[in-house]
């Protein structure tokens, strides 16, 4: 029941993978990425992005995903092939059908997954290459080159973790963000050898997903192409029940979503904000992601400013259970607001270490909740101010 | 009917105002304004803050303004007087009465404007004494140095003006940002001596308010003490009509709303998000505000960076009504985005002018608006990272 970290994780029995450099970022590092299911069985289950303007990869995925069987998933770096119409479609339909020709597969069962910039078309004749390339390079070590290829702005790559007895969860993420709604893109393919039951996989991811990659929100912005999926090939011949593959499939997403915030554009800061006293997970949700996108406050973070007052302002947009002058905050342990008036002194609140605790207390029930979010620096304004350019 | 620029607009008849030092702010300029109306009439409407933790003297002035008579406004830059419990609310309390006893009016009648960090108790000896000076300097040539005793990281004071026939309108405010939701402190105190019922001033402000103030949008951080005030003092002897006053008050509002935008915190454009086609006003409000508060577009723009899937992706975020392959967009006159695909080169756009003009059309109905919002810029951050320290 361990999570590990980058660098030391490999693929649960059945499955091989590998990334290449397939030439579609200019920076020539690998963007291509197999991951391909040997079975015996190939259960999935996948989560989406909730935009509505949704990217092809997206539209087609969701369409494979229906049945519950997936056999690879192919995802590229280098651009998202989104807002880029039925030509878009096409490419993504012929990807899938390339894929399954070379592996010999159908096109039906293969996940396709992109990311980068929206807008353009992809190079297809670049993709059909950098497939052809991906599946001769196939293996069962390839987990960390997959991992590798699926970057974009990630200054690493991210993978975890969960040994069960038996069987093991492993997963890799690319991103600066959330899901739904969410940063940039967001792709993360997870694989288990473990039997299990499709429906129990899909309510373990569902379960997984939402105390994980639905609690970091680094800055509000949802992508057109989040896509998680997980796929299960039973080759361990352990059968796990959807408790325990829930906390495995929870350990791993968490660790991922963790390693996203740490790694989110620009960031100085992993701020987490903890809503307690709530009168509902709801409500507490509310309120962290009310503070989480507050610019003023992210700004402030950054600053080393421990301006509570704009906790409270950010607080106040909610329509969560409480009274104004019941609101407690402390930042990093120091109660700087209290009954909603001035607490401690808010000097003695030292914020040069990167990671920040906000504790928001609702004093209005028993529920809580926690969102992991980003400071806004000149850094995230700096890369997001020159990406397509 | 015309506006006028800063730096020419003088009270209408009726009215008297003045601003002066009183040391609240540690860079030592003007801090204290007064504006009083001598009548005949003292008609009032006001709109506050949507925001559930609001400051001391925005509970004060709704209480205030509540029966439609206000006399005097006396507001300070150097504090927000918010988040400080009992003794914040007895302050206000005290500054009001102060006033009262020196103008010899009652302290019911007089709103309370405070603006400035959040969290800190006011130094009451110097309002005071401020409130004394300011009684002295009280002048029908006063409303320029009003304007500018309630700046706070405002780099001009703003006034505005309309001219009718034999009555008049004038505007002042502070701040960077918009109404319900707002950011920073949005302070305006309008004045006019036209003859009017206080039922059509209350629905003129609202209506003003609706179109001007709540359409701008700068970051989407909504303050605790935002408040717009208009008096009417009847003095002209010119009775004016509901729609007569509606104009003129959405003329001073709407000039107001784009001087605010126009020196919102370190931003180096403004931009008009247009929408049109929409099924719905609310509609076209949702995708505008989805628009001009998504970062990544809003660091685009900062870097001249005609980056239009960003603005798909956060149209996409809407409930509003549209089909996302039939969705147009064109940036500064450039179809950057036709039918939900890819349209002109973007390479055409050009972002250098502050101004930026993004054109959202939905085909899902005949319904349209506009919000005005700045880009995100490295002096945004900076400004907003060091501000209570």
């Amino acid at each position: 029941m361990t999570s590990t970290t980058a660098g030391t994780v490999r693929l649960p029995a059945g499955f091989r993978a590998s990334g290449v450099t397939a030439g579609l970022k200019a920076s020539g590092t690998p963007d291509l990425a197999l991951v391909v299911n040997d079975g015996p069985e190939h259960h999935a289950a996948a989560v989406f992005t909730t935009n509505r303007v949704e990217a092809a990869p997206v539209t087609w995925s969701r369409q494979v995903v229906a049945d519950g069987r997936v056999d690879a998933v192919v995802l590229n770096s280098g651009g998202a092939n989104a807002c880029t119409g039925g030509q878009g479609f096409l490419d993504t339909h012929r990807t899938a059908e390339h894929v399954a020709e070379v592996l010999g597969l159908s096109a039906g069962d293969v996940v396709v997954c992109s990311t980068g910039l929206i807008g353009e078309l992809l190079p297809m004749d670049k993709i059909v290459s950098g497939v052809d390339a991906a599946a001769a390079a196939l293996s069962s070590e390839g987990h960390e080159d997959a991992a590798v290829a699926i970057k974009t702005t990630d200054t690493v790559h991210k993978v975890a973790s969960h040994a069960g007895a038996g069987w093991s969860v492993s997963g890799m993420a690319k991103g600066a963000g959330m899901l739904a709604p969410a940063l940039a893109t967001m792709l993360v393919v997870v694989t288990t050898d473990a039997v299990v039951d499709r429906e129990d996989l899909d309510a373990a991811l569902g379960a997984a997903t939402t105390v994980s990659f639905d609690r970091i929100d680094s800055d509000a912005c949802m992508s057109t192409n989040d896509t998680v999926v997980v796929l299960a090939s039973g080759a361990s011949g352990v059968s796990v029940d959807r408790a325990a593959l829930t906390e495995a499939l929870t350990d791993v997403c968490s660790d991922l979503a963790r390693q996203l915030i740490a790694d989110a554009e620009g960031a100085a800061h992993d701020i987490a904000i903890e809503v307690i006293g709530a009168a509902s997970v709801d409500d507490a949700l509310e309120v962290g992601r009310a503070v989480a996108r507050n610019n003023l406050f992210k700004c402030a973070i950054f600053g080393n400013d421990p301006n509570w007052g704009r906790v409270l302002a950010a607080v106040g947009t909610t329509r969560a259970a409480f009274d104004a002058a019941a609101l407690d905050v402390s930042m990093n342990g120091v109660a700087v607001c209290r009954s909603g008036g001035v607490g401690e002194d808010r000097s003695l609140v030292d914020l040069t270490e990167r990671e920040v605790h906000v504790l928001v207390d609702l004093h209005a029930g028993p529920e809580a909740a926690t969102i992991w979010t980003n400071d806004l620096t000149h850094d995230y304004v700096h890369e997001n101010s020159a990406y397509s350019t």
